[in-house]
């Protein structure tokens, strides 16, 4: 597995455990050393860990936790750090996320994530970039 | 002058050339090896130098650009990859930006922007964290 398909797959995992309301999955996704940070949708910045997953557990705990897809998620490598854009289809519209990883502990882990109102985006199109730095 | 000390300057820099309409200053703010995105508010994903730069071309040519500030600047470091979180204050309201910084020939330069809505930030408060991974 290339480094891009590998940050691609935790990508994956972190929604997989939003769409899931895993905390335990959530939790497992975020860094436990690097500085971590999260602006979720309307909202100002969090930072810390204990702050961040705190958030998370609100959202995924609550009645309302919202059924999100991401679609269209692209890669940008930069050695041991990477960040993913993806688009976000909720019911009520999409939003667009930069989800920042680091490798820690030989794994790409979650230390930032924003999230955003976006237009509908246009998910034919084909992704030909390559987006690694060398 | 510390590496946090060198991203929020470059950040600065950034907003200052936004604040200027100077789309010099803006492009050598751009990395010019590494990939670089873009996501302005509402937009879709911007990547590509070329794109991404005319998106700006755009913005600061407009008669309509928009008087920013940015306020309350955090740096979060990564080694030689690192984002800045701040709030920008526009005459309709606040947004939040994540800027992500590499070193690309001995100093910190862009490599993506996102901006969405948010609510007015409390700026009185202190920031305590170092944010810089060891």
């Amino acid at each position: 597995m290339s480094e891009k398909q590998a940050v691609l797959f935790a990508n994956e995992a972190f929604y997989r455990a939003f769409a899931d309301g895993d905390l335990d999955a959530m939790e497992a996704m975020w860094a436990r050393e690097a500085p971590v940070a999260c602006i979720h949708p309307g909202w100002n910045l969090i930072s810390g860990r204990a702050e961040v997953m705190e958030s998370w557990r609100a959202i995924l705990e609550s009645a309302n936790r919202p059924a999100v897809k991401n679609h269209g998620a692209q890669a940008f490598l930069y050695g041991d750090t990477a960040f993913v854009i993806c688009y976000e289809a909720l019911e009520e519209g999409f939003l667009v996320a930069t989800n920042v990883f680091v490798v820690e502990n030989g794994a790409w882990r979650m230390v930032h994530h924003q999230a955003g109102p976006t237009a509908p985006p246009d998910l034919d199109e084909p992704d030909e970039a390559a987006n690694v730095m060398h």
